[in-house]
C-alpha cells in the first residue's frame, strides 16, 4: 500500500471539493428574492449543486489516481474496486449549517479497508482548516499553521464538553438517553456538524454523541479521533463506522460514563 | 462627531483585543491534565484570562484616542465621559463556544448616544471575519475578501432559518415561545452565540431570538443588522440595545410573524 500516494490523493480530493464549493457557500446573501437554497435560475439549492459538484470533481481524480480502488459517495453511491480498500466521501457534511451560512459544515474523505477506516480527513474550506488522521499521522493545519491532533484524555463526565449537532438526537429514546448524559457534563453545545469531532480530535471537547448516521457522516471522523488518540463506538462499545447511533470520547473515561448511560437505549 | 475617527477607533480595539485574545483560544488543547478553562499555574481559566486583557488593552486605547467618551464594558464596568458617546464592549461574546473550541464567539465593539448604539463591529478573530455597521458603513471583510452586508429581506416564516444559542431559550415560558416560533420555521439552528447576528447582517439567516442579554450582548449587533437593513427590537417592538428578550429580523415580514407569537409571552 503506497501510504504516500493515498495521502497526497485525499489532499487532493479535498483541494479540489474546496474549489467546488466554496463559490456556492454564502452565495445566497444578496439573492433576497429567491427562496431558501433554491436557485430561481436551475431550481437546485446551492447545497445540492455544491454536493455534487465536489463529488464528481473528487471521483474524477480518483479514476485518474486510484482506479483500482472502490468509491462509496453520499451523492453518487458505489463504485466497485480491485485493491480491497475504499473512498468514502461525504462532500457537504451539514447541509443544513451550509445553508444558514455557518462554517461547521465540512469535505469529509476517508479510505477504509475490509475492517474499517485507516485514515480521515475532515475539511472545513470556508476557515481553510484541514484535519487528518491514520496511516501515521495526526495533525491539523488553520490560520494559525501546523498542529498536532491529540484528543484531551481522560476526566470525569462531570467536568466533560459534550457536543450534538440537534437537541432532539434520533429517536425520543435515543434522545433522552442524550439528555441523561448531557445533564451530568458540565457543558452541552449544539450545531456544530462534522466540526465537532475535529474539535474532540484537536483536544478542545470531550464527547460528541449522535444517532442516524451514514457510514459516510463517520467514517472520515473516526479516523482522524483514533488517530489522535480518542476512542469511537457505537451505543454498545462495538464498531460504529457502519453509522447508526455514534459516541466520539476523548478519552476511555468519558467514553464509559456515556457508555454506561446509552447502552440500555431501546 | 468625527466618524473617520470613530471608524478608526473601533478597528484599533477590535485588532488589539484580536491580540489579545488569540493566544488563549484552544489554548488548553494539549494541556489534558488541567480541569476545564482553569490553568493549574494561575488558577485563572483562559477565556477570563483574555476576556479582561482583551478588555484593558480596548480600554488603553480609549484612554489615550477618545478620552472624553464614556466606557461601559463587560468585564470593567463604566467609566464616565463627558461627549455623550459610550464605547460599549464585551471582549468575548460567547465563552461557552470559546471554551469549546468553536469559532462563533466574537469580540463585540459599539459606540452609542443617549438613543442607542449608532455604530458597532463584531469581530471573529480566529476565522479573521470582522462584520461593521453604522455611521454609513455596512460591510465585511473575511476569507474571501471584503463584502457589503444587507439582510436578506422579507419572506414568510415558513421559509425562514432561525438561530439561538441554547435550546433553552430563557425561562420556561420564554423557550415556550421560541420553541412556538422554531415550530413554524423551516430550520433551526443553534449554538452561533454572536455569531448569528453576523451571519444575518450578511443574508444568510432570518431570525435571531434570545432572552436574557445584556447590554453588551447586543448593542454592536443591532448597530450592524440596523445599518443592513434588518430589525432588532424587544419581544414587544420596543427597542432592544439594553438587553434582555431580543428579536433580529432580516425583514419586517420575519420580524411581525415571530414578534406576533413572543409578545404574548408572559
Amino acid at each position: 500500500m503506497d501510504q504516500a500516494d493515498i495521502i497526497q490523493t485525499a489532499h487532493a480530493l479535498a483541494d479540489a471539493a474546496r474549489a467546488a464549493i466554496l463559490p456556492h457557500f454564502r452565495s445566497t446573501s444578496l439573492t433576497a428574492e429567491n427562496k431558501i437554497g433554491v436557485s430561481a435560475e436551475t431550481g437546485f439549492d446551492p447545497v445540492t449543486v455544491a454536493d455534487r459538484a465536489a463529488e464528481v470533481a473528487m471521483r474524477d481524480i480518483l479514476k485518474l489516481r486510484r482506479s483500482d480502488d472502490a468509491i462509496f459517495g453520499e451523492e453518487y453511491g458505489t463504485l466497485e474496486g480491485t485493491s480491497g480498500l475504499t473512498w468514502v466521501l461525504d462532500p457537504i457534511d451539514g447541509t443544513r449549517g451550509f445553508l444558514a451560512g455557518a462554517p461547521t459544515w465540512g469535505v469529509l474523505i476517508a479510505l477504509s479497508d475490509a475492517r474499517g477506516p485507516i485514515y480521515g480527513l475532515i475539511d472545513q474550506p470556508y476557515i481553510g482548516e484541514r484535519f487528518e488522521g491514520g496511516l501515521g499521522r495526526a495533525q491539523m493545519t488553520g490560520p494559525e499553521g501546523e498542529r498536532p491532533l491529540k484528543a484531551r484524555g481522560n476526566r470525569p463526565l462531570s467536568e466533560a464538553i459534550l457536543m450534538t449537532t440537534f437537541p432532539a438526537v434520533g429517536t425520543p429514546d435515543e434522545g433522552a438517553a442524550f439528555n441523561a448524559v448531557a445533564g451530568q457534563a458540565q457543558l452541552t453545545r449544539y450545531g456544530c456538524d462534522c466540526y465537532a469531532y475535529a474539535l474532540l480530535a484537536a483536544g478542545h471537547i470531550d464527547l460528541v454523541i449522535e444517532a442516524g448516521l451514514s457510514a459516510y457522516d463517520i467514517a472520515a471522523p473516526s479516523a482522524v479521533i483514533e488517530a489522535a488518540g480518542g476512542i469511537v463506538t457505537d451505543w454498545q462499545g462495538g464498531p460504529a463506522h457502519a453509522g447508526g447511533r455514534v459516541i466520539a470520547a476523548a478519552g476511555a473515561q468519558q467514553h464509559a460514563a456515556a457508555l454506561k448511560i446509552l447502552s440500555r437505549t431501546a
